[in-house]
């Protein structure tokens, strides 16, 4: 069907929307496309999801707590902050929204790597950013010296992504402190699944530069990507413009069930350890299993690989999986265009795509 | 404590937020500030949320359908209309904030009345669209022949807020006609309790008039205000501009429980028309009580009225209420802050406001 835009507002009219990772409505499916946790969430979590729902007279008649207090004060537990330095939204995506429009709305360019996560330039088109695209090098790493230019922000995923790149927190620090008057945000969607998390994570610097943005999610490694919780860490100056931007576009971002789902979530440490410990087990034994069939495999840090097999179509491989009801990720960008993205699954979710590649490619041998 | 703002982008820094109504953290008080429904949300929602919980490897690991596909189905068909003719957000308040962007940020003015919803001149402000304030009658009802006059968009609460009084559909359907370059949005939060809501709703125009947006929220008549769900029904041309703003703001703003509860309430109808019923007999109830204490009260179409007590300020009776536990809402505005505006509770919850507000007057004579 054909739009008759009319009506529209010019902004609107010039939208490039994000295209979100297919959810199949479908069961039987080994998914490994979207990067969720393959293990369920907290059952701590669930039973504080369940008790909302369990009152006679249920509180979801009221509005939430429009400002997330405890789930914030959860968070500002856990890493030792105050709760003035933090911020939860609807989803890490909402929360990256509200940062465009706070931080990079300025006179001089976004900095971004050529090859991230695929929102950021959607953002920048939605809020009239001017980006500058910087390549990443040939071995798909950031090398911070290329970002030494005149800036209002910069954005990196830490992992990135689609690559599962760690960038070393060295080289974080001499970024932020090379740019003092530009907002730096590090997405850390991903760093739970760093070997050594305190060490890779730049949550404790925030404290030690004013310009530093860190965003987090509960959708990878808190298995809640349905229920959409993210959040940011920095000094209260940029938390308090969050804040009022939340609070200019929609005040109730997180519902009752969701507040209180993802605060259990955070004071579940032990859940979290054990199953984030599993997952990375999980992808050093995916690599492995990869690298045995030939495969090239990128040095990873969060629950995906990504992966490129000489003389074969990427695209090609992705679509005879998927007629074997296994679904990965795969991007048409020309630099990327070799490479497939493929979530960490459950041990039997993993032996069952190296079962089908391997099938896949004794049929082209 | 002093924000430094150095490091805000312009549009952060001029950003004036919304202030909600209180949400008091302690029970026991008699909360008719924020226009809750008095009763809870359908049994079979409160269900089907627990079903998404109970599935052991619990699904909330997965993203949520981005376009909540099921549960605009069933909004489509509750109301007669197609899917395309449907969109969801994260309460009325996101979807209103991406109509501001989709259809008011333009050349012409937003017009809307001086009294009305207090989040629109926030949103105006946000999206950087001017607006034109017409003001209310001596009555505080909408005379359509002010609007009248050159505009790229009109907004209007109906019945609106706070003053409860319901605009007749015949002076929609004129003003509508009046501006077929203009979206003319009809925020129907409360039009549930009109007494006759087939005939008092716009729903049902979208297909005669094209440029017509009706908003509607899960927060009043379907107790779910603590689930944050808003839709908005247009001509699919209308709402194609909503889908695309959204997935470039937030792909995935409702989570499976948001889903999955809303779409049973959707469903329930029996237990939405009774206690939709229910609801306008109490308003009726506490009108009358009302003027038996004296108070001029507004004929109201919504699930709270607008009353006004000769020779007593306003927000001296508002402090007193709450002084024994019961919080209605004051606003400080010139014209209405004679004015408090005081949601329908439960009959026990309107007999203690009631008995309090005897007691008040009492001692004041």
């Amino acid at each position: 069907m054909s739009i008759d835009n009319r009506l529209w507002s010019t902004k609107a009219k010039n939208l490039s929307p994000y295209v979100p990772g297919e959810q199949p409505k479908h069961d039987n499916l080994v998914k490994l496309n979207t990067n969720e946790n393959p293990y369920p969430p907290s059952p701590k979590a669930v039973m504080a999801m369940q008790a909302v729902l369990a009152d006679e007279a249920c509180a979801l008649r009221l509005y939430p707590e429009p400002e997330s207090d405890e789930l914030r004060q959860a968070l500002a537990d856990y890493y030792g902050l105050g709760l003035d330095e933090v911020f939860v939204g609807n989803g890490s995506d909402e929360v990256l929204a509200l940062v465009f429009a706070c931080f990079f709305m300025k006179q001089r360019p976004l900095l971004m790597p050529d090859i991230s996560y695929s929102f950021y330039p959607v953002y920048a088109d939605t809020f009239g950013v001017t980006t500058q695209s910087i390549p990443l090098k040939d071995d798909f790493s950031i090398d911070i010296k290329e970002y030494h230019q005149s800036c209002d922000g910069i954005i990196l995923a830490n992992p990135n992504a689609p690559t599962g790149r760690l960038l070393p927190i060295e080289d974080i620090k001499e970024l932020i402190a090379m740019h003092p008057d530009a907002v730096v945000v590090i997405d850390e969607a991903y760093i739970d699944y760093a070997d050594n998390v305190k060490q890779a994570s730049a949550v404790s610097l925030i404290r030690q530069f004013d310009n530093l943005v860190i965003t987090q999610t509960f959708s990878k490694s808190r298995a809640l990507a349905g229920l959409r919780v993210g959040m940011a860490f920095a000094n209260p100056n940029l938390i308090a413009a969050l804040t009022a931007m939340k609070n200019s576009f929609n005040s109730y971002p997180l519902d009752r069930i969701a507040q209180a789902g993802a605060k259990a979530s955070v004071e579940d440490v032990t859940y979290f350890e054990d199953q984030r410990t599993q997952v990375i087990k999980l992808r050093k034994a995916l690599t492995q299993d990869l690298q045995a069939l030939g495969f090239t495999v990128l040095p990873s840090a969060a629950n995906f690989v990504f992966a490129t097999l000489a003389a074969h179509d990427a695209a090609d491989i992705s679509d005879r999986l998927r007629q074997e009801g296994v679904i990965v990720r795969h991007f048409k960008q020309p630099r990327i265009k070799d490479y497939l993205r493929i979530s960490v699954g459950t041990q039997a979710q993993n032996e069952r795509l190296i079962e089908v590649l391997t099938h896949i490619l004794s049929v082209d041998n």
